[in-house]
């Protein structure tokens, strides 16, 4: 599909107009993955690791750029110890020593050895290192050699570690501690990455308070997913702006996303979504500048009124207020989301990183929904890793300290048994 | 054991005067085991993600503190469902409606019914939440019930979340969105963790010279770890302080390194620690005040010149100068010991998160040495996840731009065949 959601010409795109069906995890997904990345700009390279790539790299000069030794000892002309062995050792005149750092003047001439350290550059005529531990000094000048060299032993050539024109890193690439290294080796002291998005954090319920409230009011709660979404959305690299606990009234729930959207690329509303009459989210969302109701409702539990669109060139989610609904929903969703507008290729990939384990007790399940359940991990009597499912009744806040991960329950699956293999999510 | 490595007190600890033998993995992990902890700080929760506990956190107040509804629907006296059927619903006359964060003054009286959304206070005199799917208006008033609740049913009693006194987060625990989610729920608007680790990171040899310098003279190489390392050891959430090229003179080694451990923690110096001529960094150590040398290379590949030892206070890492075997020995043990410093309890369970995957093709590797060999992984025909080793000599940087991750072939094993089912660590 050629459509951007978060870009004004997509209200053409076929089959965008009727998405007030709930919706199955897949089919938000596929969703997502229309998400434009946001524009570029350049960092420093000690500001770069866990950035996105703009563009792809390609080597430009040949790496390395010199004959270099990978281990000590002596360069020499390979054919000069062909035959050598411990019963019959090569003998060869010591002449110098390859300063490191520095192009050697000397030659290897034949017959000759000269002294390098792993890294040094190889003199002219050598054409391989023969390793310290098969030499011995017979005298002053007498350089014993009990192993035979090949040519190219022990040597990185010109070119033969990163040849120009290659394809290093690709455009979209997450910056690793290891990219940063291949970044530097080229030189590079900015890079050109995607920009982070920045996200606008809003509550909303009239049961909220701060978090300092003490002692609690009877009816009310502290306002945990200020906290919580806001450490999940730094997580993916992605930056909190504004931050507003907001009554439930729709008018300044409005007010405030309007506000949000002068300077965010996403609004996050948690609370007010639930499917009863204070289903204020979606209405929000409507009273918006240019906006479009995407998703509304998804075939998962804990998470099913959450909610999608874009309004005024942003994406917008309204996310459960109940806590653990509200933190497995960004997650899953919220999150993938960031990753692409930050320039991310792909959704399915975030989903690699997990635990296998063994479940210790059997988990049921609803055909038709997605489940995502909580699980602790321990270690098991045969050195398995065990996930216990960590139950709990809907609006429990304490699973949140309990869990290590969660697992998912397929939409076709009806529940899984004691004993399955399953692949935890950690948390 | 009771001695702490980073303490002057421990030159009494057995077996800590002969460490100068090549080392296997696990020795030196258990020896990482002997840090202690840096002190610990308080910080305000929105910044406490990514730090561990000082302290463990106990539940003071019952959650909730009062009785919830987990759905929408009508708070009733249960006995008043009982027997309810579609073919012989129960009549309840609705009496108002709970108001979400107000303790409701209505109470439920005999054969009434309350209009009540999840979250809310259930009122007094009810003890069940009946879902609003289950009822239908007959009248203005009065509620057609087609399903019985048992008591307590879609109610959260008073602590049945989280009882006061029950230990919620543990000492040490590496807090993450959803514990931050827990502090919030408790109030904690600030928290007491350890303080992160200050690493000072030097990079030596005369062939390194500024990543800047373009074109690059012959025999030099760009300092390539002052970039990765520094990006990996800010993944484990440290923090790089100083970072300094320094030629290979021994008395510069020493003088940066005595001005380092005026404000840091953690010295880590790359390059210079080979086992032939150059190997300055042992005498760099020695240099140092109340200095002692723990751990004098390790039996692995890459990264066999390891050097592991304290000074002053600070813990002291001599670490390969080739790229790749610096970043590996930095993840494998670099971290881990960050990890110790900043209150973590485990060395272990830092290696928990890896992928499952098939190795496509043989790797060899030698009986009494553990090798890091790092892997690229791609989708298989059968959609499994299929790790391909990137092999390189010595010295090649490309390896880091290739490889997704690596695996571990352990000590006592001779390579592995294509074919085995290999866990792998993501880089």
């Amino acid at each position: 599909m050629e459509c951007n959601i978060n870009n004004l010409e997509t209200k053409s795109c076929s089959g965008m107009s009727q998405f007030l069906k709930v919706k199955t995890v897949d089919e938000v997904l596929s969703i997502l993955e229309m998400i434009r990345p946001l524009s570029t700009e350049p960092v420093s390279l000690d500001r770069a690791c866990g950035r996105r790539l703009a563009s792809e790299i390609i080597a430009g000069e040949p790496a390395p750029h010199f004959i270099r030794a990978t281990m000590d000892g002596y360069a020499v002309r390979a054919r000069d110890t062909f035959g050598a062995s411990e019963s019959l050792p090569a003998l060869l005149q010591r002449s110098g020593e390859v300063v490191m750092g520095e192009a050697p003047e000397i030659e290897v001439a034949p017959g000759r050895a000269v002294e390098i350290s792993t890294g040094g550059m190889l003199p002219e005529g050598s054409d391989a290192v023969v390793m310290v531990e098969y030499t011995s000094m017979l005298d002053d000048t007498t350089i014993e050699i009990t192993k035979p060299a090949a040519p190219g032993e022990n040597v990185l050539k010109t070119g033969e570690d990163m040849a120009p024109g290659e394809v290093l890193l690709r455009k979209g690439a997450l910056l690793r501690p290891q990219d940063i290294g291949v970044l530097a080796s080229l030189g590079r002291v900015e890079v050109e990455v995607f920009r982070v998005a920045r996200v606008a954090l809003i509550s909303t319920g009239d049961e909220i308070v701060p978090i300092e409230t003490l002692p609690l009011p009877p009816a009310k709660i502290r306002d945990i997913n200020m906290f919580s979404l806001a450490a999940e959305i730094k997580s993916a690299d992605a930056q909190v702006g504004m931050r507003k606990r907001v009554s439930d009234r729709i008018e300044d729930l409005i007010s405030v996303c309007r506000e949000a959207l002068v300077d965010h690329d996403v609004i996050v509303l948690s609370g007010g979504s639930s499917a009863g009459a204070r289903d204020y989210t979606a209405r929000v969302l409507a009273g918006l500048p240019e906006s479009e109701l995407l998703v509304h409702g998804v075939a998962i539990k804990p998470g099913k009124p959450t909610i999608f669109g874009r309004a005024g060139g942003a994406l917008f989610w309204g996310l459960p207020g109940q806590p653990v609904s509200a933190l497995i929903t960004c997650r899953v969703f919220v999150l993938p989301s960031l990753r692409k507008l930050q320039g991310g290729m792909g959704i399915e990939l975030a989903q690699a990183r997990s635990i296998m384990a063994v479940l210790n007790r059997q988990v049921p399940s609803v055909h038709g929904r997605t489940d995502y359940v909580p699980v602790s991990l321990s270690r098991g009597s045969g050195g398995t890793t065990e996930a216990s499912p960590v139950f709990g009744k809907s609006g429990a806040i304490g699973i949140l300290a309990r869990a290590d991960g969660y697992v998912v329950i397929p939409i076709h699956v009806e529940g899984l048994d004691a004993g399955t293999e399953i692949q935890v999510h950690p948390f």
